[in-house]
């Protein structure tokens, strides 16, 4: 099909710049470069060299359209695997459109999002979780976010799968070789040594599945809500972060949120810091709808940073915090407690009083911390509390962690047909339909490589990529 | 100074997009490169080959930062004259930041804006009226100004600056050789033939000064008023220039123009419709602002589209037409009045006798169209005469135009040392005096192709450029 398709795109982004660069390929590249380009030191009709850049100039007839480098890549040497050039015109959008139009008119035509990826997939350069990966590293706007969509591109995500279904891939064989031989009731495959192989993997996919929380907070940031009264110093302590050395407020034009957050990058990983009400207003009527408010933030918040005023009646204060670890109970929330103010009470005691009271109240694993939002104290500790709380030294490491909706989903489907199999074995399930399970998890994987996929899923994928990738 | 420094630039429009190129230049260009790609074929600290594309990682110590192609360009076969590279990315704004800080950690610094091209004309590699054509062909939006600036780039205009300085050189020599046997009152420079090549000079010179008042048109596009009473159909026709299937409709953002005007691409050639008022207004006060507004932005045209209502009292319309004449009077605009609104009119007779009252008040060099803005009658007439009105025959020819107000300025002072030069031989001016008047014309075309620079003037110039150009 693509030998018969010939496929271009600007690739650089839009607008003005000193260059931009066009990407054609397909059956027809080479020829079709060949009726506009004019190489500068080359006789016209040139076979070009793998990997060589030729200058010379893009002409209409007679008159110059510009003057450009092309580069050439010979199929199967390259991106989609197909014949590729890519001009590097001047980045003037006159230029950039002028020359599409002549590789239309010469027969090319204009390439869909991610159709380059697309058949650099179908020509098995990548598998389809490295697709995916490639459209990730575009997007990917942190250090944290960036690593993981480089390993995913890179095949570490897809030699994981892979290195699973050929596991069961064995096993299966031996599965299918007792149906042909079903009437006469012979075992090839060893029911113990299966059990251990299903155990063996279910216990990976569920460390996949649970890792997606992570990989998709990395992706696209942890949610933190900062809870507490009105009063109580949260627009200080949200400008205290903002303005610390290690913060770079990181630019989210683009993205498809509802709210407008605050996006904090720290050490390479992304906060997006949610916008919360307070927690109680004075009347009690408002109050109840305050409360709400806040639990829903806090509700789609990975870590909460609740801060209470020192100031405040210390029933009070215990109040919020039970109310919130309440709210809280049974998730893997992460609750910061601050303790903010403590420059305006009079004594160390009557500060040591209330911390007294707080710290029981307070989970095993969730904190307390005295800071000082308008001065900054602490927020160094505050700031190292955040990224324990984001599983910093697990980001660091190399673990395989899930980031795409799509893999978590076809993980779970695979999990649920694992677990069939699992339960059919220990019920002596005959063998048919055991391999029909054991064959639905081999699908689900597959599908996150592309092994197994349909038209409808590439269209998905690949309608999200951009233009000219 | 090229051989210490090593320039890098993001050279691509800024954004994400599919790929970006970062280009870096200069004597480390490729042991800095060294320092971070891997190329994936070859051994590390390879010897690249020139024009040759490698693949291969950027890294970070052991951690990779993508996945690139990197083209080579060793001295003196680059733009910029020095070693350079282009590091071919993904295109996220992280990517790039990430190999720009890596570029700069590893002694590479940021170029300023154009840094590359001046490398390029202080490398010899162009003149610099052909590094003022890379900005405007950048800069370029319609076909007219992108021919004019290829034209520029590739040379054309330098050629004719250098041919003129030339012929002078041969004389110059000739009269500095008389000032050396000043004593021996010898001529070796024939007079009669020198008047013949300053008059020859100073006619090819004008021609190119009087080609600016085009050359601007056609780079900034054609300043047209668009006259008349509120209500005879300014905006009406102003749609129907708009919808014509030959127009399309410039974005203008970026553009420091004071007033958001429509910019209509006809033919190739940008046509900038300027909003005028109305001529009158019903209120004798206002009258006169509504006239001085109008008389301002006629001023500011190249060419005047009166619209005049067939409905109006005769002796208005007449009076209107006579006022706009005798404001254009003596200059070199061009006034097409059109008659609108004449399907409104019970008879033909009546249409032919407002253009018999009209025709006689017209000028010679002016045009009478009668159109109809509502239903688009005689609009392809009217684009025809604005074509004209542009010297659309001139600028499809292939002139040398004078695009550039420090070119025209540098002409208008060679122009003057010229005439000075020529009023000195009449007046048998002393031999050494003469010669200063024409190494000053010399000196100023020098200016043009940078024979002669500062570094205020390379600085003015290369500001304006883009950064990673």
């Amino acid at each position: 099909m693509q030998s018969e398709n010939t496929i271009c795109a600007i690739s650089t982004p839009p607008g003005n710049g000193a260059i931009a660069v066009i990407r054609i390929s397909g059956g027809h590249a080479l020829s079709i470069l060949n009726k506009i380009f004019y190489p500068a030191k080359q006789k016209k009709d040139t076979t070009y060299t793998q990997n060589t850049i030729y200058y010379g100039t893009i002409r209409e007839n007679d008159s110059i359209t510009d003057e450009v480098l092309v580069s050439i890549f010979k199929k199967p040497h390259s991106f989609t695997g197909e014949d590729t050039a890519e001009i590097s015109c001047h980045g003037s959008s006159f230029i950039q459109q002028k020359i599409m139009q002549l590789l239309i008119d010469n027969g090319a035509r204009t390439a869909n999002p991610g159709e380059f990826t697309m058949w650099a997939f179908e020509n098995g350069k990548m598998d389809l979780a490295q697709a995916e990966g490639v459209a990730d590293l575009v997007a990917s706007s942190s250090s944290a976010a960036h690593k993981l969509a480089m390993q995913q591109m890179r095949g570490g995500f897809s030699g994981e799968i892979k290195s699973l279904r050929n596991r069961l891939l064995n096993f299966i064989s031996l599965i299918e070789l007792e149906l042909d031989f079903s009437e006469e009731d012979v075992e090839f495959a060893d029911r113990n040594q299966f059990i251990e192989l299903l155990d063996n993997i279910n216990q990976l996919i569920e460390k996949l599945l649970n890792s997606f929380e992570l990989g998709n907070a990395i992706k696209n940031g942890f949610p933190v809500a900062i809870a507490g009264n009105t009063n109580v110093g949260k627009s200080t302590l949200l400008n205290q972060l903002l303005n610390e050395d290690k913060a770079i407020v990181t630019d989210i034009a683009g993205t498809t949120r509802d709210v407008i957050e605050d996006v904090i990058n720290i050490e390479g990983i992304e906060f997006r810091f949610i916008d919360t009400a307070g927690i109680r207003e004075s009347d009690d009527q408002i109050e109840s709808i305050g409360i709400e408010r806040t639990f829903n933030q806090i509700d789609k918040a990975k870590i909460i940073l609740l801060l209470v005023d020192a100031n405040q009646e210390l029933d009070y204060i215990l109040d919020t915090i039970r109310k919130v670890e309440k709210r809280i109970e049974g998730t893997n929330k992460k609750l910061l407690v601050l303790l903010n103010k403590v420059d305006m009470l009079e004594t160390e005691d009557q500060v040591k009083h209330i911390e007294r009271s707080i710290h029981p109240i307070i989970k095993t694993d969730d904190e307390f911390l005295r800071i000082s939002a308008k001065t900054g104290k602490n927020t160094n500790q505050l700031i190292d509390q955040l990224l324990e709380a984001a599983n910093y030294e697990q980001i660091q490491g190399n673990d395989i962690l899930v980031t795409n909706a799509r893999h978590y989903e076809a993980l779970k489907n695979a999990h649920e047909s694992l677990l069939r199999a699992r339960e059919g074995l220990k019920n002596n399930l005959a063998t048919d339909l055991l391999a029909m399970d054991v064959r639905d998890v081999m699908h689900y994987l597959g599908e996150i490589t592309g092994d197994i996929s349909t038209d409808e899923i590439l269209g998905n994928i690949f309608a999200h990529f951009c233009i000219g990738k």
